[in-house]
């Protein structure tokens, strides 16, 4: 039996807010380091970048019913997030998916598998990290889930999270440790303007970020 | 022994200008759904586009002998179509071919092989579909054949078949179809331009595309 | 024990600067062909070109200390190569070691693991070819060496060696061969540019070039 | 800082020893379909078969000191599952953690990286599902967790799950539903057999399983 | 639509007979060489050979309905050819379709995606060349096709084609061909027993087959 | 031009036979570790084991004429190196260079590309790593190299090094390593036995191999 989850609690729009400037790679380090997806799940174009609410979906390989499911659920500031068993040689989504999930507010999405139409929806500009681009027909015949716990690129995304995704790939923080996480990769940030600064004026991260002592006692003197 | 077929039939201008402006996803739906090659065949850079008559070509893994011979024989309108055994760490095709390609007016390139001399390819403004990119050397040794029909990218193709490319992968359309499939797929966009107008207005795809009670059925009740 | 070369001969910059303008295809068939590394290790961004002085690190898979150390014994002009045993889902560079690098004069890296932090790194200009992108985490706790002969994309690298990459990929040049390898290139740079004229003006490849004959023999008569 | 949890509630000894002689297809359809791991861990040899409680471990790609920790903590019935974040070139058990994991009672191992000593392994009938095998080697330098939530093959895995692998893959039944999973994968078992039966007699599965009718409304008429 | 042909001709007895002690590849090279299938459609096991009359089937990714139609129009002497789209994660096939094939008279199955019950399925004989083996769950909710022509590991594959596979992986051979390419197959191995006879006595393959001339004209003198 | 070495030192007889007996594991982890090719090159069977003089050669893809040439100049004791430039879908190897191969004393072969005759090769004994079994052709037209430097599997291979080779894949030695390689793999091979001895006697390796202060530094306690 599907499970279907509609009005589960979403990341409130300030934390959404919050995160959307940072770097997802920051973030990651601040929340563990945990919570980055592998790299098979890649940008469709370079320069996106989105952050909002985990809205889970699993739909069966080769159908794509419950994405148009997911968007009849989503709310302003949702993030598809998307398990469809890893295939590549299909387009779960393209441009009518597009229009439809930028009218409701859907500010991106993350999938496991192909993705079609990519030209229409970059110019959209509806962002999109995907398995790649492939134009394969999906049916419209299997029931799945919705806001159920998934995983995608490696991460276990559970409905309600926060994701941050830019050219580096995706991020997931889990929903109780948004504040948490946030203070860190605020604080994080700051550090490493400053580290930045040193090295520019030509000091080495050796001195600045104190890798020198740990390679003398591996036994590699610089 | 190598066949070799010159004056194969070609698809008529007028149906490869009629093709054109159209998305390849689009004409792949009218075709059956069928002709799409899988995501292994992409192309060299985003926002390309390119409609042709297949002109099909197999080449022994690492020569590249068989694609000199047909620009020999390639006409105004032809879109190489080429079956390398799917040898991505060589570079089949490069700037020189292109240069011999384009001034018999040759449209693009599909090959189940690497090219090089990408950037110079992209700045002459010639489209290619590829396995990937890569320099290394190819030898000119072995024959092959030309106008046979030949595998490429899990799609079957024969010569005189059309051929449309985009970011979304390469389509191919059998020729005897050529009519039949141009006039559904000119009726699928006309269609989808009005769902999207639905969808631009706040109307859900479940209502607009009917898969509600699809879902119904299936237990999911939204 | 880890092996640590400080000091060993670089290429003159008056070598490099003579090889920067060349495509590194013409490069790598001139040195035999020899040198070019696979399709696993492409451009983080298309248009990219550096040449530089390959300064050679290997790193334990997931630890990025040795780049570190690497960029401490950096001189202008030298190119980072680095082997970290092929781990994709590891951003082992990123925007710290993109500034420290700058200021010390590195022209690029080469490695065959991934990097994160692309954006900010394109941004400053700062050219990679690598395994790809993923922000997922390293360590810094294992020695390695530096300036040790590594081979990277299926291609050998000595300390010393020339570096040039552009977007069909990396090739390396052996040291004791530049200046004959740099003979080579020009000349084939300025036959090819004759061959284009000559195809441009709508020969064939098969005149031009002489595959005509070769072509004959092999049975195929066009 | 690393989670180390040791003294978590394991399976019982009885459900373990009535989910053995089960098949692993039948689990995982019994499960929901649930828990099935991707192909990308497969056993080392086949005819392998394991059945046990799942002890989990996260450690850093390249480094494999977390797998002795986990030996120290492992209670007879456990069966090992590592999250090495997919570095299939490396050696990350062999031998001696076979030996010393044999003696505290393991079960068997998997693994999202390789493993070597392969040979010894099978002769002393280890049981083993791994991304491969690499003789490569592995640090013992940084710290990992010990019976957290792990993600290998695409499933999220729970210290105390039960793990059961053979020739198909590994599924995992999430430690709550092992009663419930038990019955129903023991009556699909029987209905199973009763089929087979019929179709040994020369029955259809169109007509024991009855997909004539669904074949029919989807207008394949038989 | 769906195309179901369910009495198209068949390879006879007689000629499967004949090809069924043949090797692969000798096949192969007496075709053309042409009909070999890509390293991606392997053996479930070692040793396995079979031989018999192309029944292709073409399924929607996920969806394995199809090739419970396949068997109920099979006839003895048939081998399953299946065009799933390539989805590895997913095992379209099991025990219970092997136990109802057998009963028709199948005699093998090749299959672009995965299989499942693996042990059982060598246990009974049946012999599979297919993408892989995992346990993930297929539908039954998409029609597909019966007996047209489908691509299966980059050959086209006619129905009534003869299907001829080994440890070196699958070959086909066209329906209008059969009788020469027997002709030559056999032919081909009675030359190949006796230059090896002769490579036995320690003779050169560069002598025995006349590749030392090819050499020195290369400038490789031995 | 092509590189044709002939006559190079060959590693000693008495060299060979003492490490034919060693794991490859335990042999690259004794010289460095170092030499471990990747897993890309894998045994066509389980339990093969050879050792041998490094007899490389360097063929151009889809060619595989430069093997017969090597056959020729082969030694009994050698063991043939071969980069192909990393075809799969390829056999360049089959029963009757095989056959050769056996009647000079070559004692098997390492090449990153595909073979053919699996069946055959397996019952003659003679043990091959490959990067798979594929049946398709290879063609005799393009000189290569005997006894240059190759690199295969990420490894430099050089004419005179030893090979040695298992289930967990191929390992090198370099040429003036080898009585020191030597002595420290034995001296490793007593030290493992005599670990295993107290692994099985239920001590832990924490304390065995002196992993619990390390660990409990990096803040893990047992």
């Amino acid at each position: 039996m599907p499970t279907i989850l509609r009005n589960v609690p979403r990341v409130p729009q300030d934390l959404i807010n919050a995160y959307t400037p940072l770097d997802s790679a920051t973030v990651y380090e601040a929340a563990g380091p945990a919570g980055a997806m592998d790299h098979t799940v890649r940008p469709i174009a370079w320069g996106q970048r989105a952050c909002g609410n985990a809205l889970t979906v699993r739909c069966h390989p080769g159908d794509n019913l419950m994405l148009h499911a997911a968007i009849a659920v989503a709310q302003p500031g949702d993030m598809i997030v998307a398990d469809v068993g890893g295939l590549q040689d299909a387009g779960y989504w393209g441009e009518i998916t597009t229009v439809a999930a930028l009218a409701r507010g859907v500010v991106g999405l993350v999938i496991n598998g192909g993705i079609r139409d990519r030209a229409a929806i970059v110019e959209r500009r509806f962002p999109i990290w995907s398995a790649g681009v492939c134009m394969r027909a999906t049916v419209k015949r299997t029931a799945g889930d919705l806001n159920v716990p998934v995983v995608v690129g490696g991460v276990t995304v559970h409905p309600g999270d926060l994701v941050l995704a830019d050219d580096d790939g995706v991020v997931v923080v889990a929903r109780e440790k948004l504040a948490e996480v946030l203070d860190k990769a605020r604080a994080r940030e700051a550090k490493e303007a400053a580290v930045m600064q040193l090295l520019e004026q030509g000091q080495l991260t050796l001195d600045v970020l104190g890798f020198r002592d740990m390679l003398e006692e591996l036994g590699v003197r610089l």
